[in-house]
C-alpha cells in the first residue's frame, strides 16, 4: 500500500485535484488537449495506475453507499461537459464502470422532450439529482442552456444570461443539501475530433455512435469555445469547481476522473455506518 | 474462441438455460441450495469462465444499446427474487457490473412508499420497466406482491389470489413489446442464510446489510416456501419463465445468471445496425 502509493506520488507530480483545476484567469482556447498535466506516466503506466485505483474507487463508493442506506443525505454529482466525441459515454463505461451499478444514478441530457420543454431548463435537471449515498453522474447537464443554446440563439441572450448566475445559485443549493458537485469540463482538439468523427463513419460497429448533426456543430466551434470560456469564467465558484480536462488521450481522461472522484471521497471522511441495532441481542436471535 | 467455446462445452455439460429452467413439476423445497446444475467445474473453473465471459455479455449488450438508440424497441429485463441474503445485490454488482452503466436500468423495490401505496401494485413496475435498448434488473420485484404480502397477509386472499393471472397477463404484455423478461429465483438453504446473516453482525463493514427484520422473516421460512412454490406452479409462464437457481454458491449463481443473459441476447439475433445517413455524403462533409 506505501509502496503503491510512493509509485502513484511518482507518477502524479501534482494531484490531479490541483493539476486541473481550472484556474481563474484560464484561456480555454489556450489548452494543450493532447496534454497530461500533473502527470508524467505514459499510457501503459496510466493504464496500469487506473487499474490499481479502480478497486479504491469501488471501495469508497460502497462505504458512501453504505452511509446512504443509513440515513446519511451525502451523496456525489459527476458533471461531464463536452465536444461531441469528448469522450463522455467512455467515462462512464470505463470510470462508472469500476463501481456498483446499485449505488449508480446516471442520467444524460439531450435536446429536451416536449414535457421537459414546458418547464424550467432546471426542472430535469433537480428531477435527476443523485438519491443519498449514490454517486451522480450528468452526461451533458444544465450547463447545455448556457452551451448549444447559447450558440444557437435558442433563446435571446437576455433569458440565458441570467443562467450562470442561477447554476451558481442552484449548485450551491444542491451543495448544501449534502451533493459535492465534481465538474468536468472533458477539451479535445478540433484534429482529435475530426478523426474521432471519421472513425464512426469508417466502422460499422460504430454507425449507431454518429450523428449527422455532429458535423454541423464542428462549424461553430470557435463559438463553442467561446461559450465554453464563459460558462468558465461565470461558473467557476468554490462550491462546484470545474476541472478542465485535456481529453485527446482518453487513458488519461479516465485515470484523471478516477483521481478526481477518488479525492473527492475521500474528502468526505466516510466510515462504516455504526450499527441501528444492538449486536449481541441480534447475534442471539439468530441462533 | 473455437477452443474456449470447446472449454466451455465440457464445463457446462447442459447449457444453463435448460439445466435451471424451472420444471412445471418442481418442488422447491427439494432443491439442493448448493448444487450447480449442468456445470461441473469447481469454484476456479467457475470464476474463470466468468471471467472470459463477460466481455461476451458486454458486447452483446452494447449491440442491444446500439440497436435502442436506432429505434429498435427491444429490451432485456431482468428479474431477481429470492430471500434475504440470497446474493441479489452480488450478482447486480459482479453480473450487471460487467456492461456499461449506461445500458442498464436498475431498480429495487423494498416496502412500498406511501407514493406507491396509492397505486395499483403494478404501478411502480411499470414506471421502471427498462427503457429500449437497455438491461433493466430488478431486485426484487412485483412478485413480492405474491410473496411477502401473501405470508403476512397484508392484504386478504381474494385480494392477492388473482395477482397470479395479472402477472401473467402484465408481463404478456411487456414481452409482446419488445422486452424480454428473464425470471430468477435465487435460492439459498436456510444454514446458508443463517452463516450469511451470521457475518453481517460479525463484520462492521458489513452491519448495514443487516436488518433486524431479516431474522424476523427467517421465522417464516416454510410459509415463505409455500410462497414461492405458488408462485412457481402459477407464473412460470412460456413467455417469462422461470429459472431456478441453486445459490449457496454466489460464484455459482452469478455464472449461471451470466450465462442465461448472454443466451437471451443471441436470442435476440442482434446486428449493428445500419447507418441512418448516407456514408459517403457525411464523410466528404466532414473532410
Amino acid at each position: 500500500m506505501a509502496k503503491s502509493a510512493a509509485r502513484r506520488g511518482k507518477l502524479w507530480t501534482t494531484p490531479a485535484v490541483q493539476a486541473l483545476r481550472a484556474a481563474k484567469d484560464v484561456d480555454v482556447a489556450e489548452l494543450d488537449a493532447a496534454g497530461t498535466p500533473g502527470f508524467r506516466g505514459d499510457k501503459v503506466a496510466g493504464a496500469a495506475l487506473l487499474a490499481e485505483r479502480e478497486p479504491r474507487l469501488s471501495a469508497l463508493q460502497e462505504k458512501l453507499y453504505a452511509n446512504g442506506r443509513s440515513g446519511d443525505h451525502r451523496a456525489v454529482l459527476l458533471v461531464l461537459q463536452g465536444m461531441d466525441t469528448a469522450g463522455k459515454g467512455g467515462i462512464v463505461r470505463h470510470v462508472i464502470g469500476a463501481v456498483d451499478p446499485q449505488g449508480v444514478d446516471h442520467a444524460s441530457f439531450g435536446v429536451p422532450t416536449e414535457e421537459e420543454k414546458q418547464h424550467h431548463y432546471l426542472w430535469r435537471i433537480r428531477n435527476a439529482l443523485p438519491r443519498a449515498g449514490r454517486i451522480g453522474v450528468f452526461d451533458r447537464s444544465h450547463y447545455e442552456d448556457v452551451l448549444v443554446v447559447r450558440v444557437h440563439n435558442l433563446v435571446p441572450p437576455d433569458v440565458w444570461e441570467p443562467r450562470y448566475d442561477e447554476i451558481n445559485a442552484f449548485e450551491k443549493e444542491v451543495v448544501d443539501a449534502g451533493t459535492a458537485i465534481v465538474k468536468v469540463a472533458l477539451v479535445i482538439s478540433k484534429d482529435e475530433q475530426h478523426d474521432r468523427l471519421r472513425e464512426r463513419l469508417e466502422r460499422p460497429d460504430k454507425y449507431w455512435k454518429y450523428n449527422p448533426g455532429d458535423v454541423d456543430e464542428r462549424g461553430f466551434w470557435p463559438d463553442y469555445q467561446q461559450a465554453y470560456q464563459a460558462m468558465l469564467d461565470r461558473t467557476n465558484t468554490a462550491h462546484a469547481p470545474w476541472f478542465l480536462l485535456p481529453a485527446d488521450r482518453k487513458w488519461f481522461a479516465r485515470l484523471a476522473v478516477t483521481e478526481l472522484l477518488i479525492h473527492t471521497l475521500e474528502s468526505m471522511d466516510l466510515d462504516w455506518p455504526p450499527p441501528n441495532f444492538d449486536v449481541e441481542t441480534e447475534l442471539r436471535r439468530l441462533g
